[in-house]
């Protein structure tokens, strides 16, 4: 369907030692089913991992033939059944066969139940160590809300499945983003970068009115302390963290605004007194450019359209969400449904490529209990 | 020093015809005089225009020896004595000569007070049609500050010597920033746009705080007039503008704030009663990649670093800063003194290039008085 990422494979290990990851369908009226059809058909998925998808296997059988795929569809009794086959995919059945009938391309409740099921039951799964971790597609908010279940998000209901207060999300562009053949070009003089971006945010799905109340460098540090950690597993290195400044100009020396002196600067102040390879307050037009040529392995923003604006230019299809703070491994695509793409074979799969991928690389670096 | 950008060179007129542009040398610590020095040395840049320097001969003479050009400089009596040709620079001599014993790389008030001189004599004489418009090299307000000038920056100063009360500065990167061969990638599928892209902030250099309390829909209604009008005359065409919204998710139907639908969402209906072509408001991190890959000629921001982090990224070195409102024509260079690159050959002359290009542009489609 779309090039593919010019990353090398990771280097085959026996199938027994591949971790079995879970792959929600997501809501079956949008790109969920199609997008993991076509990563399905990649020898570099079954290479790495033994995949087993939890939804519907006669809705993923339309999406094999929407994908214009020629594999199978096999249902597997146990999510332990997992295998690294390219041409057969194995499906865990969850959820009711009301599914089926959930209009393509529109705000269904049957399909928002759907998504709701195939997550529980890969949560479950994955907290009874029956799946390594686990890998979603998107649900659509509202149909969620309309199948009666009130969650902002994946993230907030995995937070409650798994028993969690805290969890933040990181957006995570590996280095496929920056080395494939269109690229965001560095600027002159600099390479493209050879590693992957996290992005985190302090503050998310707020009013930015609100941003002002709910910054507070206790919640800086716990977003540097997360990412660090995090970076650190997916690109073997410890990262350099640049840290975004709130107002134009870095705060101009106080002229533009004072929450860089008052809030961010003694945060990262603190955080580096504890080790932390952190740098900022930065202005943020400008560390994005700096993170973009490789200066900086991750960026803390302090809202959500400072991290999104780079993140969707850079190149939001390859970007990859990762949940930090839950006790089992959890990656997602970065996009939604996309009503506007779905069941016409015109989705984009590489998200759900690095999203496999990135998965495989956490369990793989999982601290020991 | 770089490549030059790919677009085509303007077909040339007979030397009496082509517009004669003041270039100010800016602060000569910075980078001023030798991107003049470079960009002159471009044919064409002649071919379109007969550019004539405003500062001091000396310091022109050091920089075309920094650019490594072999150029020779003569000072001319009147500015009307403006030529083209590629290796004589006709420089009209501004200020005192204590401007050669400023420091290079360094804030120094009789850089402050060099730049401010040759600011003051080129307004003058754009003013008085002695030329037809001006090109302003970068200065540094420390130093303009320290040299008793409290400014904050050239448009203001700009604003007081035309006597006019509102100005707006739209930041614009010509087709050639995104077809030239490291663009900025547009989206799969899409291709490289080959129109200008404009944007101009409702609010900018201001605490993110007061956005809030700046935010006006008379205030977004102004800029979209003047970014209509001025992106006619650059591109040739009528544009579409997108507006941003302020909030994530364009304020997700009120739950992440109201101001898209108190404030943005009136103007832009007002907007479009009137006969302005607008969009939006919609989500600024999506608007931004929409951007990029054509759909939108301009962009009304309503903060700094929403539209900054977004140029920035899509290549702040062909920036060209434009002053609408003023009653002369003015472009600037869209970067500063960049201390850490003068004096070294290795500043990059594209935004200078871009800035004598566009103000010819605007010369040429000036409306009749």
């Amino acid at each position: 369907m779309h090039p593919l990422p010019q990353s090398p494979a990771p280097s085959p290990q026996s199938p027994a030692c591949r971790p079995r990851l879970a792959i929600t369908m997501g809501d079956p009226t949008g790109v969920g089913p199609e997008v993991i059809a076509a990563a399905w058909a990649e020898p570099r998925i079954q290479a790495a991992c033994r995949p087993v998808v939890f939804g519907h296997p006669e809705i993923l059988r339309r999406a094999v033939a929407a994908a214009g795929s020629s594999a199978g569809v096999v249902e597997v009794a146990r999510p332990e059944d997992a295998a690294s086959v390219s041409n057969v995919i194995a499906c865990y059945r969850t959820g009711s066969d009301d599914a089926r009938a959930a209009t393509p391309c529109q705000i269904d409740a049957r399909g928002g139940q759907a998504a709701y099921d195939a997550l529980v039951a890969a949560t479950d799964a994955a907290l009874n160590h029956r799946v390594d971790g686990i890998v979603t597609a998107p649900l659509n908010k509202a149909a969620l809300w309309q199948a009666g279940h009130h969650y902002p998000g994946h993230t907030e209901l995995l937070a409650e499945l798994c028993g969690v207060a805290e969890v933040a999300m990181m957006l995570y562009l590996g280095s496929a983003a920056f080395t494939f053949p269109q690229a965001p070009a560095p600027s002159p003089q600099s390479q493209p970068r050879l590693r992957g971006l996290g992005v985190v945010h302090v503050t998310l799905h707020t009013a930015l009115r609100n941003v002002f109340g709910e910054l507070t460098g206790a919640k800086i540090l716990e977003k540097a302390r997360l990412v660090d950690g995090i970076m650190t597993r997916l690109n073997g290195v410890r990262p350099t963290i640049g840290v975004c400044a709130l107002n134009p100009h870095a705060g101009e020396e106080g002229l533009f605004g004072d929450e860089e002196q008052r809030i961010i600067a003694p945060a990262v102040a603190k955080g580096i007194a504890e080790g932390l390879p952190l740098v900022g307050p930065l202005s943020a037009d400008t560390l994005m450019v700096r993170a973009r040529d490789g200066e900086f392995d991750a960026v803390v923003a302090m809202y959500h359209d400072q991290g999104h604006i780079a993140l969707k230019l850079l190149g939001m299809h390859y970007a990859v969400n990762i949940t930090l703070g839950l006790p089992i491994v959890r990656t997602s695509v970065a996009h939604g449904t996309a009503f506007d793409l779905a069941w016409q074979g015109k989705a984009d799969h590489r998200s759900m490529i690095e999203a496999i991928e990135v998965a495989v690389r956490l369990v793989a670096t999982r601290p020991s209990p």
